[in-house]
């Protein structure tokens, strides 16, 4: 009875049996994910699905971040949870690869805001909603993710279906038939990375959650066994599992602390080869050099192997852009990926010297870089965590940096100040709707 | 590049390439799903749904068949789909058990309201997506529906896509994105079976193949090798698959052809039980009955083996209560799937004397059933198949008298003949929207 021990694990936690450091992780995890949301709104993937208003029609009911316009419920979380991962730049749980606040978040957010939800309540919702997606996940990796599926939405739907859940206050029976309804959503191949449709995922996930836990609400009814059903989600999803883990050591361990923030604006399994490359610049002029090594895991051949990039999206599907990136401007932020820079003559010319090489015995926050030069000279520098990374993590400082950063181009200084002192104190937020007037 | 082929496929055929008998099986298709459709117009999960309006508060722009209500685009073919599947009395496709109408002919119908789309290039659009989701089902079935998915909306994904994708006039690449949209929504579990669920599985699968189809028309970029990539969908949903059927015979085999409709409120794997016991109840009363022994084909106990069905939906994933129905009333039409008839006293004592026993060597469609009396007498009778199947299909005429009952409850006798007729006379349809008229 898997499904039915995780109902009544998310319903017996209440915020006070939290732990203060995982709140303010779960806390930083918003920040983050707030940031990178805001940053992506004006994209034009998300152009595209706000125009589907003139078809649809949708009420201007709740916020879309960074956005003056409104929509209906279900649509806000679908392009809240997108824009928040079209950077690549949102929040990484390492053991599993999955983004956890991606189909999370939106509905936190929208439901806050459209029933001006107290704040804490908010936040409980999010820590467990994020909990219980990685438990699944943890439960399910890497078989499921090695198959093919996109792990932070098809885990992600049962988050979602949480989050807006526990908002609901959902009984145990409905909060079991939301999981139901949430988990026979489950979607999302991996054969679209590196297309618009990669960060439509969190963006459905949240809304098909939230539309399962609308559903339940009002008596729908699912299985109530949807996680281990002969015919349920880790059967069906996953060709392996270890399926008791959703539920062991509830409340004691939390796998929410191991969710990572990144530095760079691509795939978490770049970071390390990025962090070398950064370190390597020091050694030479990008003229002198002949080649550039990279030892990395399997992984980030498998991800991130493309060779001649087009777009920015599809520089962060590629180890010869990112190394480049990383040795010409010391940074790989979102600038670094744009259209142009991918295709400037200069990366061009460098990503040509970039060897990437697989090696089992590498961690995904590993890598050892190595520089040769014309002239013969050498130079290796070696990642054991990359930045970002649960060993290796980002400062506080470096993370309202990158919100600041990440938030400039749509919002002003002092509103992302006030944002992230509102965030890093959450219990000063007076309502979510004074929130989001911050984010436009 | 199966994808690419299939799109070309679609895109190179006009109306005037189908075959009349395609044509008119398309039609009787139709009609068959829109009776089904209406008459389930007012159950209680198509209540919870429009309830939602309340938080969703969508425009009233298209119809939902059988009510008074309107709703947005998206939200009607979700509705429209579903309510189509309460039943369990629409088409299926008897090779794959895929019920093709339903995640297509929503998205056919809303469309065609709301633009006043010409009925020719509707109906061409309706028989191309139904035709490349059942060469899709072909492709991936047995393995990917015995590993637990519902194939009506994991395949009708693509079929409804391709439906909205012909209407709106996509070119090639827009269709091909639209068919990576489309398949990375793939999702529907067979845990569900039994519950609301099941039907809501094609209507999501209508309104997200027509979400992907909105998107590629405004340029949303994705796979353009969503069937065969190595994490596409046959790989990742399917164990084996022979995915160059999906193409094979284009316009000189119609798969839609054997798609079949179901004298029996239920699993067409029911059918044959449910024909030999009406036969069976020429023979005795229902008190001198010791039992009924029903030699079956294995996926009848998968399926519809439920012993203690409690309520009407229940009942039809029970052969017990199906064959008892089939005896006490020598019908097993939607009355029969109360919660009252489950329930009654006839049919509880009843369903207690039904024996099942797998035979491997029983096709779907074949049943044999054996009577044994209280003193003694035996009576057998074999179904070679069953009436709704590919051999013994429903006549004009009962698909008209079946179209009648079904819609009784909702509309009036000179409405569903009128119906009838302009889809018998398809070309004789002015307009969708004077079509929908007759609807409620």
């Amino acid at each position: 009875m898997i499904t039915n021990q995780l109902v009544k694990n998310i319903l017996d936690t209440k915020l006070e049996d939290i732990p203060e450091n995982v709140k303010q992780h779960g806390q930083k995890s918003f920040l983050n994910w707030l940031g990178v949301a805001i940053g992506a709104a004006h994209h034009p993937s998300v152009d595209i699905v706000l125009g589907l208003k003139e078809e649809l029609k949708w009420a201007e009911d709740v916020s879309i971040l960074g956005r003056k316009e409104k929509s209906d419920l279900l649509t806000a979380t679908l392009i809240n949870g997108m824009s928040s991962h079209i950077f690549d730049f949102d929040d990484t749980h390492l053991d599993t690869i999955h983004h956890p606040s991606g189909p999370v978040a939106p509905v936190v957010l929208a439901l806050g805001e459209k029933y001006d939800v107290d704040p804490d309540k908010l936040l409980l919702a999010f820590i467990l909603g994020c909990e219980a997606e990685l438990r699944i996940s943890n439960a399910v990796y890497p078989s499921h993710y090695d198959l093919g599926w996109h792990i932070t939405s098809t885990a992600g739907v049962f988050g979602s279906a949480i989050a807006a859940g526990v908002i609901f206050g959902l009984d145990e029976d409905q909060l079991s038939q939301a999981l139901g309804i949430a988990g026979t959503q489950a979607s999302g191949l991996r054969e679209v990375f590196g297309t618009m449709t990669k960060p439509f995922h969190p963006g459905k996930a949240a809304q098909n959650g939230l539309l399962a836990a609308m559903l339940a609400k009002k008596g729908f009814t699912s299985s109530k066994t949807v996680l281990e059903a002969k015919r349920g989600f880790a059967n069906v999803l996953a060709p392996e599992h270890q399926l008791e883990s959703v539920n062991i050591n509830w409340g004691k361990q939390w796998e929410l602390l191991k969710n990572s923030f990144k530095p760079y604006a691509c795939g978490i399994v770049l970071h390390p080869s990025i962090d070398a490359c950064v370190k390597l610049r020091e050694k030479s002029s990008v003229d002198k050099i002949e080649r550039i090594e990279i030892k990395v895991n399997p992984y980030v051949l498998e991800l991130t192997g493309k060779k001649e990039p087009k777009t920015g999206l599809e520089g962060k599907f590629s180890i010869y852009h990112s190394a480049s990136v990383g040795f010409l401007y010391g940074e790989a932020g979102e600038d670094q990926y744009s259209d142009e820079v991918v295709n400037s003559e200069e990366v061009l010319s460098l990503r040509n010297k970039i060897y990437p090489q697989v090696d089992e015995t590498f961690t995904e926050d590993e890598a050892l870089a190595k520089l040769v030069l014309k002239d013969g000279q050498t130079f290796e520098y070696e990642v054991k965590h990359a930045t970002g990374s649960i060993d290796n993590p980002m400062s506080d400082e470096a993370l309202q940096t990158k919100f600041k950063r990440v938030t400039a181009p749509i919002i002003s200084e002092t509103k992302a100040n006030t944002l992230i002192d509102k965030i890093y104190n959450w219990t000063e937020i007076n309502s979510v709707s004074e929130l989001l007037s911050h984010t436009k």
